[in-house]
Formats: structure tokens, C-alpha cells, sequence
């Protein structure tokens, strides 16, 4: 396979802006925004609508669009980030798979702290259902922060009586605020991306001095996944937060939830972003889509 | 999704003959060969051959084959079984992929014990390289018994200083004979096929009194899988195995392999059989299509 491609992207990593030093939150959503840039974002239409009472993007395939909805929500630890910085990877799923998209411009931390990113992302999957979009047409999609808000989006819905999404696609996804994963520690140095330190910096800004100790904030810890859609969880071995998908998963497990725990050795966080430089990227993708297309055409 | 149809095969299953109920193996024999003759069997050609010195069929797509080589182990609890009684998972994934397959007739027990089966799975690997195959083009696949025979295989031709195989599937692989997963007690009663009691019968036919507790009879257990080429396990939540998958996907993540453990739930052991009747089976092998097509392609 390609191990040199998995090392050329682990050494482009190492010499990068190291965004995720802790600075000020406007240099790192800059610095962000300018790293997400360097992405390519494969051919769609985009168009800006609104979603709930946010700003959101949509997201369409170049050709006729089939049945479905990817509801989308970026990365960036809660903090930084936008639709646009995570195009590449919600483009990469509309052109894969022909469903539409539409991202969310949730609101971030510090400004905004827990709950108010899945308050944003419920009233979005909310004013779908009040669109009469068919729940099971619909599949939550994110990566980092994002996919941890796929699992806790879902988890709010539950809460509150609305009927479950048809599928969930996470991308190495943040789903522990407690930071209690093992490779939290056996995987510091390796992770090119992640320190504990600047993990915190951010996870300071989301929790605004909260608990973290509950299922919303550490669903990979305490969250009850029964009645949960069918899961994807994709995630590199090279990740601090490689251990939130595995516990994510065997609670899944446990809650008689169709899972599927897909790992890439080798790869930093979200190495989906990397399509056309890592076949491992495309690769993911590709399964992604098929996984979305099986679960939503049921 | 098709919580009917699950319903539906898991009742079938319970009225089924109980091939296995401790019983003669000549007897248990007919009944599994009768068992496995009520599934579909996708269009493809099939043609005898050998493989070492072993008997095997060759299974073509009815289209022009595209490069790559399946080998494939049928199950049966290392006693019971030939490559016909898999021809439905083994057709399934050369129509799917346009992969020729190899489906070998590997030696029994009580006949011929541990470790007769894996002698014959790795002769036949060594014939398919002596003939100039090229080992990244060749997966290793199976069910069951056959899965377990995936692993092991590989474990032995990294033993014998063998290049590794391209990719390995395995269909709810048995991968340890010392019976200590927890689902072996979790799932008692809940698996609608195997009993501890009926597996002991056919695990001691092909322990012939051999310690268990190696790394050839427990991988899940003991295995060390560095080097390990990507591997994709499914398996299904109602199997007194399920634990066995689990835990060699940990040991594969620890070892840094590419890994895909692939549960769905409320469904049984080798669930993809039931292609055509069971939307769970067909998806299931569509994406190991997916992915030994990405595997083989690379």
C-alpha cells in the first residue's frame, strides 16, 4: 500500500503552522481557515441557505441529485472552522454518493460554549423534519469536533422525542471531554496534529467551566447508544483520539447498534482530508459512500 | 431497515435441523451439506482444480475477470464442510468483484486434527506464488472455520518467511479454541446455531488433544499480527463468536494494521449467506467487495 504516501503526510504535518498550539482564537481560526484552504474540494455546487436560525451551506452534486440528506457538521475542536474548511470532506460525500448536503455554521467556542453547538444542530436536523424530510433520508456526517457532534446531535434527539437519523458517518471523531482514552498518552508524539496541552486549550473554551463528567460531553464514556442508526467510525492509528472511537463503538456494541470500527494505521486525524495525495483518503471516502448509500437507500 | 427479515432468519434458524448438536460427524456432515444447499448461489463458472496436493474449484465470473485471486476457506467447524457448501459466500464475492476465486478442500477432522488445515491453506498459498501469482493480488477469505483459517494461514506463511498476502475477509471467524471470549457465556442462548457444548464436540475433533493455547488455535488470544496485511472481520451481534472478532481487531490495532471490524446486530453467525432474503447479507458483502477491490487494486 501506500506507506510512503503515509509518511510524506505525517512528515507535511510535522512542519505545518502547529494550529494547534494554544493562541488566541482569532489566530487559530485564521491559521485554520489557511490550512483547510490547502485542501482540494472535489466539483459540487454550493449555494448558502439557513438551517434552524444558522447560517448553513448546501451542498449538491454536479449531476441529478438522488433521494437523501447528508446533514454536515465541520471540524475544528468547537472553536475554529466553518462549512469551508471542511468542504473538501462533505464535497468528497456528495460527489461520492449523489445526496445533497448541507453543512452547518454552528455557533463556536469561546463566544458560544456547551450546548450551544447541539442546540445548533438539532434545530438544523429539526427544521428538516418540519420540512417533511423523511428521518431516515436523513445521515448526520462530521469529522473531529463535527463527528463528535454526529453521536451527541443524535443523542439530543433522543432526548427530545424526535425520531432517529438513518445513519451516522463520523471521522475521527472527539467524543470525550475527560480525556480518559488511553491513547491519549500512547499516542502523544505520534499524533502530528494533537497534544494534550492544546487539546485542553480548546476543550477549555467548549466546556466553560462545566462537568464534563456527562453523556453529552462524553458520549465515548457514558453516552447510551440503544435505539441508535446504524454507525461508521473512521480513524487513523496516528490520534490522540484514536481510543474515542473504539470505546464509541463498543458501546455501540453493547447497545445491539450495527457498527462499523474502521481503522487506517499510519494516518493523523481526519486523514480523509488528504484525497488525491493519499489513497488511504480516497479509499475512506469510498467506503463512507457506500456505507451512506446502503443505509439511506434501505 | 430490516428488523423483519432478521426476525424472520433468526426464527428459521431455530427450527432448523441443529446440525450442531453433538451427533457422528458422517451424520453432522449430510446435515450441514443439506443446510447449506437451501442457499443462493450467485451466477458464476465453476471448474475443478488442485492446489498442493489438494482438490479445490476454481470459481470465475460469468464476465471478463479482472486481475486479483480469492482464496477461499469454506467453514464448518474445521470437520464438516467442502467448497461447495460456501459456493453462495464464494460466488457472492466473485460477482461482485470480478475476481477469479480458488475455494480449496482443505483436509478435516476428526481425520485429520490441527495442524492438517493449515498445511493444506498454506501449500495452497505457496502453489498460487510458485505460479508466479504475486502475493499483493491475492486475498485470503472465508467463513467460520475458514476464517479462522484466514488468520492462521497468514501466521504461518509469515512463519515460513512467505510474503503476506494482499488483503484478508473473514466471515465470522472462529479464532479461538480456548473458548474465552465473553460472549461465549453473553450470547448463550441468544446464538440461534452454536451451543459450548456443541463447539467442544467439533473443537476436539480438530484439537485431537493438542493445547489450545497457542497462537496457531487462539490468535484472538495470542497472535502477534505485525505485518499483517489490511483486514476487514464481520460479524454479526447474536454469535457466541462475536468476541473473537473483537478481540483480534484489538490486537491488529495494537500491531498497526489496517483493520475494519464490521458488527451488525441481531443477526447470526455467517449472516451473508442469507443473500437475497437478509438486506443486512447483501450489504455486507457488497462492502467486502468494496473493499477487496481497494485492497487489490492498490
Amino acid at each position: 500500500m501506500s506507506k510512503a504516501q503515509r509518511a510524506a503526510v505525517d512528515a507535511m504535518l510535522r512542519r505545518g503552522p502547529q494550529g494547534f498550539m494554544p493562541r488566541p482564537v482569532e489566530q487559530m481560526r485564521g491559521d485554520f481557515t489557511a490550512l483547510m484552504a490547502l485542501f482540494p474540494v472535489p466539483d459540487v455546487r454550493t449555494s448558502g441557505t439557513v438551517l434552524g436560525e444558522r447560517p448553513a451551506v448546501l451542498v449538491e452534486p454536479e449531476g441529478e441529485a438522488r433521494p437523501g440528506t447528508l446533514l454536515y457538521f465541520h471540524g475544528g475542536s468547537f472553536s475554529l472552522g466553518s462549512p469551508q474548511t471542511a468542504m473538501g470532506l462533505t464535497a468528497g460525500l456528495v460527489a461520492r454518493t449523489g445526496f445533497r448536503a448541507l453543512s452547518l455554521d454552528y455557533r463556536l467556542a469561546p463566544e458560544h460554549p456547551f450546548p450551544a453547538a447541539i442546540e445548533d444542530c438539532l434545530a438544523a436536523y429539526r427544521s428538516l423534519l418540519d420540512d417533511g424530510v423523511s428521518p431516515e433520508s436523513v445521515a448526520f456526517a462530521g469529522d473531529s469536533a463535527g463527528g463528535g457532534l454526529t453521536v451527541t446531535t443524535t443523542l439530543a434527539a433522543k432526548r427530545a422525542g424526535l425520531p432517529m437519523p438513518g445513519a451516522i458517518v463520523a471521522f475521527s471523531p472527539g467524543l470525550d471531554h475527560t480525556r480518559s482514552g488511553a491513547s491519549m498518552d500512547t499516542k502523544a508524539g505520534i499524533d502530528p496534529f494533537f497534544t494534550r496541552e492544546g487539546m485542553a486549550h480548546t476543550g477549555d473554551w467548549y466546556l466553560g467551566g462545566q462537568d464534563p463528567n456527562q453523556e453529552l460531553l462524553a458520549p465515548a464514556v457514558l453516552a447510551d447508544l440503544t435505539g441508535f442508526p446504524p454507525l461508521l467510525l473512521q480513524v487513523g492509528t496516528n490520534e490522540l483520539l484514536l481510543d474515542d472511537s473504539v470505546r464509541l463503538a463498543e458501546r455501540a456494541r453493547d447497545a445491539e447498534v450495527d457498527v462499523i470500527l474502521d481503522i487506517t494505521a499510519g494516518v493523523p486525524h481526519v486523514f480523509q482530508s488528504f484525497i488525491g495525495q493519499l489513497d488511504e483518503a480516497d479509499h475512506a471516502l469510498d467506503r463512507a459512500a457506500l456505507f451512506l448509500t446502503q443505509r439511506l437507500s434501505a
